[in-house]
């Protein structure tokens, strides 16, 4: 098998770059494939099973050149990770017979040992004690560029690798943009604060949204701040070993449909995470997974009125055979006023 | 045609957003399809022109149905951006005949209008001076994540929207790794730092890489940058519109080849850089684009002596039909030991 999505390829082999291939034998000899740029890096990541090649062409290219001399008779691929040209370009060149698959790795995936989970409660932590050393400092006129800058260079201090994703800060009516990017418009008295951001640890990631207000909110965004967190008490609470993600959304849309603000909350209700901040198990009404024991997922419901602000809440979870760990732990069960 | 890579949505249709596809008409009516997230941002940014359509289920999917309803006689698309799960899923759900191109907009791009230029200019000069800024605090002690997290601090408070791509910081035998993240690791005096950022503005790219040494480098990395230096002036200097990127990038190489690096030279010469950090044309071994007026490409040699340290400059340059203008400013004509 070629496998060519890099996370995949990481939890695969321990290699870290930004470009590979790692080609997965039946015979159990692994082979991966990089270039120039990675040379001392493959010797100090890659598991010592590994047979590594480093190459001057692209890896996929000298992947096909090795697979085509050992005549295999086909080699399976991840169809979600190929382009069609690189697909078209494999076959012109003389590849072997490729069979799509999907999936295979990443479900391997959705299920964490030991030492993962210890990962992500870590950076789960990280990201908690960066929330708290910004929460501090929130002051008039600050900017979201400035809030987010400063969470990215928290959570580099309090012990992550980097932020996991742009860090998102939106205030007031912006908020109501479920993924709009800080600008610099200043905050004034009044208006929400919406976080949404993670911490890398060891390559795991966080990822959590919290929702605060900057004096006396309006009344409709502290309705709906009860709203948001009752849904997503309500989301894990019925959260269990066997759960279809498809399934598993309805358990927090329906509180939300219930007070009338189905149309405003239109994104899923969350995501498996761990090398990817998404990643299997989707929890939305096209998801396709089930949730299984150690599978960890963001539980994020959100309600977003236009001209008004948005209010999400968002915790990383595991789902254990008895009961759900929260690996998030920054305080939520009240509608924080600065 | 069916557009589904973001920065040639973006070049087309100016919606910025992280989700979408967009359809281009033989009758010259473009329709622009994305989900609910996105619903404000389409209001405000995309040409008035263009038909704007917002779903509750993935834009390739409305996409397809609406194509299909159409009764096209076959639809070209981006072989290059989709995957073969998208397209056998295209085939199976009864999609129009798909016919591939590959770099059709792309193309378009690398001749850089008066706004793009003002754009990359501008986003060029913000990377100037955050170096600067940062090159001003450099003290023993200090990490590369710090210097790279007042790296990204600084492109924002200089009028950038944010960092062009993760900002690389190395210092010492850490600078031999192309590649590497910026680690824990505390500078020590004769210690070379490299730094490769850039910022955007506009969402144009700049990406510009400075070596410096902290206290008297070693000799050999001395000869090394001036090498390096030499290798990007000739470059420069040979670089005209029409030279094919395959042959531009022996204007550097050569050099460093004769002066005995040419192993320790591992990636391409350079890369275009606008909507994208890397687009066409390349100027690589590989590359099959020419440059234009109005190209804009990186150029950045560099040389790696692992266990010692590496040297890597790189400027931004558009090729003019008389002359070559450089659109980075930071000094480098000498190695500057701080």
């Amino acid at each position: 098998m070629l496998v060519t999505s890099l996370p995949d390829i990481r939890y695969l082999s321990a290699f870290s770059g930004s470009s590979g291939v790692l080609i997965v034998t039946a015979e159990g000899q692994d082979i991966l494939l990089t270039d120039f740029r990675y040379a001392c890096q493959v010797r100090e990541e890659v598991d010592p099973g590994i047979e590594t090649e480093i190459h001057n062409e692209s890896a996929l290219s000298a992947a096909r050149k090795r697979l085509a001399r050992e005549n295999h008779a086909k080699v399976a691929f991840e169809s979600r990770y190929m382009t069609v040209a690189e697909w078209t370009n494999w076959k012109s060149e003389g590849g072997p017979p490729l069979e799509a698959t999907t999936e295979w790795v990443v479900e391997l995936r959705m299920k964490k040992s030991e030492s993962e989970l210890a990962a992500l409660r870590r950076a789960a932590g990280v990201a908690d004690r960066a929330l708290a050393e910004v929460l501090d400092t929130i002051q008039s006129g600050v900017t979201e560029l400035e809030l987010a800058s400063h969470l990215d260079r928290a959570v580099i201090e309090h012990g992550g690798e980097r932020s996991a994703f742009e860090t998102i800060v939106q205030f007031g009516d912006h908020s109501a943009r479920p993924h709009a990017r800080p600008s610099r418009r200043q905050l004034t008295r009044g208006e929400v604060v919406l976080f949404d951001f993670g911490a890398i640890v060891d390559g795991y990631a966080s990822d959590m949204s919290r929702t605060v207000a900057f004096g006396k909110p309006d009344p409709e965004l502290a309705t709906v701040y009860a709203i948001v967190l009752k849904a997503q008490e309500a989301a894990m609470d019925g959260f269990h070993v066997g759960l279809a993600g498809r399934y598993a959304v309805a358990l927090g849309r329906d509180v939300i449909e219930a007070a009338g603000y189905g149309p405003q909350f239109g994104h899923s209700l969350g995501h498996g995470i761990g090398l990817e901040v998404h990643e299997p198990p989707g929890i939305s009404r096209r998801s396709e997974h089930r949730l299984e024991a150690d599978t960890v997922v963001s539980v994020e419901p959100g309600i977003y009125i236009e001209g008004l602000g948005g209010v999400r809440i968002e915790d990383v979870v595991r789902v254990g055979s008895s009961a759900i760990e929260v690996l998030t732990s920054a305080p939520k069960d009240e509608f924080i006023i600065l």
